[in-house]
C-alpha cells in the first residue's frame, strides 16, 4: 500500500485529519508514571489507548526521546510497536545529510523503527533527501515553511517573485517519482497553505501550529486539504497531551482530541463535499 | 575556556588542523571487532590511540551511531569519554527544530554527551539555532555550503548578487554575541571558502570534502584559515578510517593522518607566518 493510500484510508475510517504530536516531556507527565522503567512509553500508551480512534496520525518528535538517551530510544521503539497498524506514524526527525549519512537515517527510521513517514530538512538538496524516497510505502515530509518565528530568516527570502520555501516545493516536486513526497507547512499564514497546495495539489501536507502557536483551524482545513477534503494532517501536541496534569490526563486528552477533530470536521463539511 | 580558545590551543599544541571524522560503519570495520559488545567504540578506541596527537578534532557523525540504535548510542557515549580532554569533539548532527525541540537536542549533545561543538542546519532560522548558542564554551557550526552535489539546489540560489549560503553566513553573524558560531564550508570550491572567510574573519570553519570528494587541500588551507593560519578544521573520514581493512587498520590510519597533517602544514607554512 502506498503512503498516501494508507493515509487517506485512516482519514476516512476515523473521519479525522487530526495528528497528535507525542512530544512527551518527562518533566511534564504525571509523577506517578515516572517510576516506570520507560515513563515516556507509559504516558504514550495511555494517550494512544484514549485517542487512537480519533486520529489519522501520531507524530513523534525525536528530540524529546533522544533527550532521554538509551531509555528514550526504547520508549520510541515501544511506542511505535504499540500504535495500531492502521494509524500512520510520522517521525518528526528533520534530518538531512550527505547521501551515505541520510541512508543511515532512512534505515533507522524506516527499517529499524518502522515509521511510515519522516520529516526531512531540504537545505542540503536532492541527494540528501533521495535516500528517504526509495519506497512508495514511506512518506517524506520536506520542511517548506515552518510555524516558528525564525521561518522569516531564510524560508521567506525572495527570489524574484517567489519565496525560498516555494522554490523548495517546486524543486522537490521534481523528485517525486514515487509520489511519496509531502510538505510541512505551518498553519500560521493562510497564504502559505494556498501557495503550497497550488504547487502540490495531491501531496500530503503536515500542518503544525494550530492552537498554542496561533494557527487558524479554518484556513488549515480550507487551504490545506486536497480537492476532496483529505491529505491535510493537522497536528496538535501540547494542547492535547497536557490537557490535564492530573491522573485524568488520558481522558482529558480524549476530550480535547474529540473537540479538535469536530472543529476540523465542521470546516471540512463547509468547504468540501465529503463522500 | 571559550570554544575558540580550546580549538586554537589544540591546533597549536598538536601542530594540526586535521579533524578525523569517526563515521564508523559496522559493515566496514575488521570482522574481529564485531564480536565486541560495542564494535564501533572498539574501532574508535584504536583509531584514537593511533591518532590523538595528530589531530585538532574528532567529528562524530551521529547518523552512523543512531543506525545501531541503543548500542550505537552507547558507542557514541564511550567514544566521547575516551577522547583526550584537550582534543575538540564535534557532533555532526545537523539538527535544527523549533525552540523547545532544539533545546532538547542542545541538552543531549552538550550536557549529556558532552560534545564541545555541534553542526546545525539553519533552514528554520534564528530561534532554531539559538538554544545551541547559550554557552561560549560550546561551538556551533552552521551549515553554509556543503560538499555534496545537492548543495547547488538551494544553497547556491542567488538573491541579487548573493548566494543563499552567503546570506546564511551574514545573517548568522548577527546572532554571534557569544562568539561561538562557526560554519561548515565544503572544500570543493575555493570561491566559497574565500567568501565565507571574508564574511566571518574570526570564525572557526569546518571544512569537509578533501580527499574522496575531490576538495583541494591547498585552497582549504589558504582560504579557510584565519589571518594567523588557524581556525580552519580540515576533515577527512573514510580515507583515514579505512586506510587498511586489515588488522593493521590503526597503524595505517596513523600513517594517512600523518601524511595529511604534513600536507596541510606544508601549505600553512607557505601562506602564513606561523609563530
Amino acid at each position: 500500500m502506498t503512503f498516501s493510500t494508507k493515509l487517506r484510508a485512516v482519514q476516512q475510517h476515523n473521519n479525522s485529519l487530526l495528528c497528535i504530536g507525542l512530544d512527551t516531556d518527562v518533566a511534564k507527565i504525571p509523577s506517578s508514571l515516572r517510576a516506570h522503567r520507560l515513563p515516556q512509553f507509559e504516558f504514550n500508551r495511555r494517550i494512544i489507548d484514549a485517542t487512537a480512534d480519533l486520529v489519522c496520525c501520531y507524530k513523534i518528535n525525536s528530540a524529546f526521546y533522544e533527550a532521554e538517551a538509551e531509555e528514550g530510544w526504547q520508549s520510541m521503539r515501544e511506542t511505535l510497536r504499540y500504535i495500531p497498524a492502521t494509524v500512520v506514524t510520522i517521525g518528526d526527525v528533520k534530518r538531512g545529510d550527505i547521501g551515505n549519512s541520510s541512508e543511515r537515517y532512512a534505515h533507522i527510521f524506516f527499517e529499524e523503527l518502522n515509521f511510515d513517514a519522516v520529516t526531512v530538512n531540504p537545505y542540503m538538496g536532492k541527494d540528501s533527501v533521495a535516500p528517504f524516497l526509495q519506497s512508495p510505502e514511506r512518506g517524506v515530509f520536506i520542511l517548506a515553511i515552518t510555524s516558528n518565528p525564525g521561518a522569516k530568516d531564510f524560508q521567506r527570502l525572495k527570489f524574484g517573485k517567489k519565496f525560498l520555501y516555494e522554490k523548495v516545493v517546486s524543486t522537490a516536486m521534481k523528485w517525486n517519482g514515487k509520489k511519496n513526497i509531502g510538505f510541512v507547512v505551518g498553519a500560521t499564514n493562510p497564504r502559505d497553505l494556498r501557495s503550497v497546495r497550488a504547487l502540490a495539489p495531491s501531496a500530503p501536507l503536515l500542518i503544525p501550529g494550530v492552537g498554542a502557536q496561533g494557527g487558524n483551524v479554518e484556513s488549515a482545513v480550507r487551504y490545506g486539504c486536497d480537492k476532496n477534503g483529505f491529505l491535510a494532517i493537522i497536528n496538535a501536541s501540547r494542547s492535547i497531551l497536557y490537557a490535564s496534569h492530573g491522573k485524568n490526563f488520558a481522558s482529558a486528552a480524549r476530550i480535547e482530541a474529540l473537540r479538535l477533530r469536530e472543529e476540523i470536521n465542521s470546516w471540512r463539511g463547509r468547504y468540501f463535499a465529503l463522500g
